[in-house]
């Protein structure tokens, strides 16, 4: 089955275990408007795919691990779309939570969705319970304090912050999460793959800067230019769009270069390429440093 | 040493994990607020007991099991006091979280909050990783979907309900998570310990409705009558104040014979008892059903 099947099927279970009869059906359904249909799906895509480099001996557990790195990805963005952060009338070309199914039930569907994570994980790690504790430790540390991507969410609330410490935890620390959980979902030493998820999640927050500044509405499927409205740390902000165009390619090189000797080591680095291609297009860069020349 | 101080260490390490240097202080902090001073813990020292009654044979675990739960607990109360559900100012007689810190950040700590369970448990099951999957599905269920608290609260926003089945979500279900998630972390037989839970948790709900419509928020330390202002279904409005006072000693009564034949038996009766007098003390009961006949 190819990742992206796997994937869409592991996330259907995990939401089908919370819709027995007598549920209530509008928290399932704004849920299920949170996840489906997804994004690039770009975390689970990398845990399988580091599990699958690392043996993938256990196919449930990775599933699990992408799984949950996946929910708890659109738990953040459901919480992030609320009126008291971006209040974001949109995401993925339809509707935020909160505008289709109110406010209150866009705080519950975050809530449940991040709880659903750990669910995946329990029904996941049966076959490999000694596994858990350290993948549950990972998967929480990209998502909570002190440096997860709710951490990263709360910097946007202190007066005073670092914008590599920042972008690292709202984005770099879920992608590290996510290759971590992959190897750990497949037995293996995780502190290899480490880098390669911290690079690629600065890569991708500054491509996110890069789309803020430069996309429409139409093109992203959200709002833009929300970074500069909202005062928020930003490198097109600091450095400029040449400066973050610059960035963005030293960074997937960097990411590149992070993928370990394994066997799956050149399907690994194909996917980081393609992934820099369709986030920062060749065309694209080269217009903006062009144009900003 | 005495469950209430084990329980307060418990959180107090919990928290402490997320407050490495280089973490956002103010969210830190929030989660502090959430979390310290306490209220009467019952969750916990319920989960504790029932670990205790099972031969405790991994104490970090049990502590594991009965933090996750309070930390949920504390997640479940800053997201309930939120603007759009309660917009509660108070809360344990300080201001709530978002009156505190601002709604940002309550968002964001009970997500901490949630998080946190999790990591407390996979620091706590290194010992016995092979009971973290029935655990992490006990708790779990106890927050999410189909039939946890977070589905409870959803309820709220369906335009049909029924009493029962709102209730046992919104409080009975963490109950029940925490006598089984006590047992299954010494390794216990789960099953038993289910209707234990769950008596009293329906009990501690048709207390919390009893308090909303007779108390004075001084002396509740959180505001009151909110469930008859937000029109929610509500035992004393369904069955009337005398209605409601035989419904909980009924409840007591048969959380009292719910308890298992084990060797702690005659304590967590002796729990149970507290409780009860503590929830809706006789005098209160007496003077109620009186007033109303």
């Amino acid at each position: 089955m190819p990742p992206s099947a796997r994937i869409e099927n592991a996330l259907q279970s995990a939401l089908q275990a919370g819709e027995a009869p007598g549920h209530p059906p509008r928290l399932a359904a704004a849920v299920r408007h949170a996840v489906f249909p997804g994004g690039a799906r770009i975390r689970p895509q990398l845990c399988l795919a580091v599990a699958g480099a690392c043996g993938d001996d256990d196919p449930a557990l990775a599933e699990a691990a992408a799984t949950a790195i996946e929910l708890l990805h659109c738990a953040s963005l459901v919480h992030d779309d609320l009126p008291c952060f971006d209040d974001a009338a949109t995401r993925r070309g339809k509707p935020s939570v909160h505008r289709a199914f109110g406010e209150r039930l866009a705080v519950l569907a975050g809530d449940v969705l991040i709880v659903q994570a750990f669910q995946a994980l329990a029904t996941g790690g049966t076959a490999h319970p000694q596994r858990l504790p350290r993948l549950l430790a990972a998967v929480t540390a990209g998502v909570g304090l002190p440096f997860g991507i709710a951490a990263g969410q709360a910097w946007e609330c202190e007066p005073q912050v670092v914008l590599r410490d920042y972008q690292r935890a709202k984005t770099g620390a879920l992608f590290a999460a996510a290759t971590i959980a992959g190897a750990l979902a497949a037995g293996a030493d995780a502190r290899r793959w480490r880098a390669l998820g911290e690079w690629l999640g600065e890569a991708y927050q500054v491509a996110d800067d890069i789309h803020d500044a430069t996309s429409s509405a139409a093109d992203l499927g959200k709002p833009v230019g929300r970074d500069l409205a909202l005062g928020r740390p930003s490198i097109t902000r600091e450095q400029g769009l040449r400066g973050a165009v610059l960035r963005f390619d030293l960074l997937v090189a960097k990411a590149m270069q992070a993928v370990p000797t394994c066997v799956g080591e050149a399907a690994l680095r194909a996917l980081v390429q393609r992934e820099g291609e369709r986030l920062v297009p060749r065309s694209l860069a080269d217009e903006l440093t062009a144009s900003a020349a």
